[in-house]
């Protein structure tokens, strides 16, 4: 009989797990019914790409990178605007908001996060207040900048100042509110989240507040914002205003069936993404994405990922374990191994790096650290592209392994990202990481690299070159 | 007693060796005294620089990076245009040219290597024919190009290659001599090889004779070259000749002092770097850089590497090695692992990269592979910077670990060869590295990257992405 499965979702997580199983339906015999139910009216969105609509590089409709259409042909039962109400683990079915209760064989929550409103803002009612989760809140940020003088961000991670430098790019006045002591304190140290500060202040004009303050009331004018006002009463105009911060996953469904949330506050799964109930994972329902929490790759304790990256490797191993449990083919499954987060970010022309650990990770966690830090040129100075990195590098002070590695710099960010991420899942120690050959092209590379200067300075030695 | 240290040798090896003693002199107590002879009259060159420089990015000059005052200076004795004539490891001392010996606590080999001249060449005695190893090698030639009309170019290596890149730039019609099938045959198979030759012949209508023929005469005016004769009797124009193959380890002192030459015709050492003579390595006496022979990490045979960045971790090693000797720290002494030689060029604006071993060294040493290739812009079309990279991976086909990579595009591939090779050492399987979180923003990659391609090619998996 045809295999049913159901996903819940149309954020990235579900629509990879969608894409992947599409790609495999032919191996399945019995023929496979895939459904997918998302709130939204879009098709697959690019999310990480709508940043850079609002600042101007494209439009906002290039990041639906395929429309519902795109699936409906293939046969999938896409559904658009449509609430899931409830799901029932007993019966295998997943109730929407008409009423009607859809069967499966095999279940994906994929039900991502929501932003933590302040009460103050959700009270207020106001226009030009929105969140930045997908295209219809980008629709609703281009639509209160047209005409802005003053924009306010709330949140200092990823999005909030990708959100502030397009506010800043379209000549909007722009303040940041985030928590003490820096920027991006999921990813960089204090030092490095300053260098990242100094660079949005200098080149982009945008003002920070970094203070444990919440926005206590917003004051408006014929129902639209016109300002903010924080703490104890500083009021700082905006006539558009981001809520970018505190997102929590969004597991209201997954605990109304009884499903296992952890300490992270994201649903638990095992390491096929197999979601917990009582005291056993069940082989039918899968949970991955923003709602998932991961265990950490260097302390083995459960947080959040909520990366785009994180959810393709997962969609894989939700996929695979489908595929492979219909067929009953062992060989084929894969597992999810912990997560060290790899993170890239282009920040108004700021490539901002992080992989495992931070300092303030480390020490919550009980790992003393060795750190180093260094700056060079990416190659030598008189060939084109020559553009200053500064990297960060955390060694556990006992094994001396590499647990963390951060970067700020013009270029080359993205894959010295991946190239550390394997370093530290392979427990490479300071003492290899300095003696492993890079290599050569005077128009590419240096001799040395900062790679090798920030793991010297971490052993205590001088660097030489 | 003050120690002495005499460096055989002023390439990048030699170089790097003293610049790493010198930082650490100060470390000993008893005093540090370096001193290091060298043939050519220059100080520190980046001859890796120089196929730039004859392009007309820079000028020669600018390649030294240090002139030999720079070492005098700091108290070294620093001996430039003087012939060492004999090793006395009995004695410990040094001869040269002038008779006069040099004593040693420690002696560094670091002699290099040697272009084979065929024998025609080498009768003629003519102008307009150089090798390509040096700074007064490159002056030879940029003399030569002066006024030429044809260039004729030995060799299918990256000298060899970038070379002929540079005659093409000046307008020379260009010809190169190598053997069959492709470019590039220690770096890349045939199938990435003839991208590298058709991005040539195409972008710089450069010329390739891809076959078992050698120059068999050549041919001159006024003592000038003026044309090469290959094989059986085709002549081909040529105002300019560069040799640039067939580079042997220079080890003459090395043999008639009794040390230990290998398969490879390279000089065998233990780990640390150090010769061997008759049974036993010695303490005292240390050979690195294109004179020596390396282990390879995938095969553990025995061969050359030939590379800037193999010399920059065996330079760390020697130095490292010595410093502790003197200091009686054996905590601090490092070692040089098997080599990967990861290797990247420039040739013309396409970048080559590679690290491992291709499929006819894996064949060679009786390893089985499967492969995987894809072609796939670095990041999404529309972003600055989304360039085509085609990237090929061989995998052991038992165990499914990576052992080599191979690449050839026009953006990141100095920085995935360095992650490729981590990933080598770590000995990361098939399986994992399709598994492992790739960062992501979409103005720097893509979610999921042609290495993920290339690696669910070579699991047999059709492409999801």
């Amino acid at each position: 009989m045809v295999k049913k499965v159901v996903i819940v979702g149309g954020g990235i997580a579900g629509i990879y797990v969608l894409r992947s199983l599409l790609a495999k339906r032919e191996e399945i015999e019995e023929g496979l019914d895939l459904t997918l139910v998302k709130r939204e009216r879009s098709g697959w969105v690019s999310t990480c790409g709508l940043p850079f609509a609002l600042r101007g590089w494209y439009d906002i409709k290039r990041t639906e990178i395929n429309e519902p259409k795109f699936f409906l042909d293939q046969g999938v039962d896409f559904r658009t605007e449509t609430e899931v109400t409830g799901l029932n683990l007993e019966d295998r079915t997943v109730k929407i908001a008409t009423g009607e209760e859809l069967p499966y064989d095999y279940l994906v929550i994929a039900t991502g996060r929501e932003p933590s409103i302040p009460e103050a803002v959700a009270k207020a009612g106001l226009k030009g207040i929105s969140t930045f989760n997908n295209e219809a809140d980008a629709r609703e940020i281009e639509a209160a900048m047209a005409g802005a003088t003053n924009a306010f961000v709330r949140g200092r991670g990823i999005i909030g100042l990708q959100a502030a430098v397009a506010f800043a790019a379209k000549g909007l006045k722009t303040t940041v509110l985030g928590g003490p002591p820096s920027l991006l304190p999921a990813s960089l140290d204090p030092d490095m989240g300053d260098m990242v500060k100094n660079w949005l202040e200098e080149k982009h004009g945008i003002q920070f507040i970094l203070a444990r303050k919440e926005i206590t009331a917003v004051r408006g004018e014929g129902g639209r914002v016109k300002s903010v006002v924080i703490g104890d009463g500083e009021e700082i105009p905006a006539d558009v205003v981001v809520i970018a911060k505190g997102m929590r996953p969004n597991v209201r469904l997954a605990v109304e069936a009884g499903i296992e949330i952890g300490d992270s506050g994201g649903i638990v799964t095992d390491n096929a993404m197999h979601v917990k109930r009582g005291r056993s994972y069940l082989h039918d329902v899968f949970s991955l994405g923003d709602c998932t929490e991961v265990i950490d790759g260097i302390t083995y304790r459960p947080r959040l990922s909520q990366l785009a990256s994180t959810v393709v490797v997962q969609s894989k191993v939700v996929a695979d374990n489908i595929i492979s449990d219909i067929k009953g083919q062992p060989s084929l499954y894969s597992i999810s191994a912990p997560c060290l987060s790899p993170t890239v970010a282009e920040i108004g022309g700021l490539l901002v790096g992080s992989v495992g650990v931070t300092s303030e990770a480390a020490a919550r966690a009980g790992i003393k650290t060795l750190s180093g830090k260094a700056t060079k040129l990416v190659k030598a100075r008189y060939f084109p592209g020559a553009k200053p990195l500064t990297m960060k590098l955390l060694f556990d002070a006992y094994s001396h392994k590499l647990i963390g590695a951060q970067m700020v710099g013009e270029a080359t960010v993205a894959e010295r990202v991946n190239e550390l991420e394997i370093a530290i899942r392979a427990g490479m120690t300071a003492e290899e990481l300095r003696n492993t050959e890079r290599c050569y092209d005077p128009s590419l590379s240096l001799l040395v690299d900062v790679t090798i200067d920030a793991t010297e300075k971490a052993m205590g030695m001088a660097s030489v070159y």
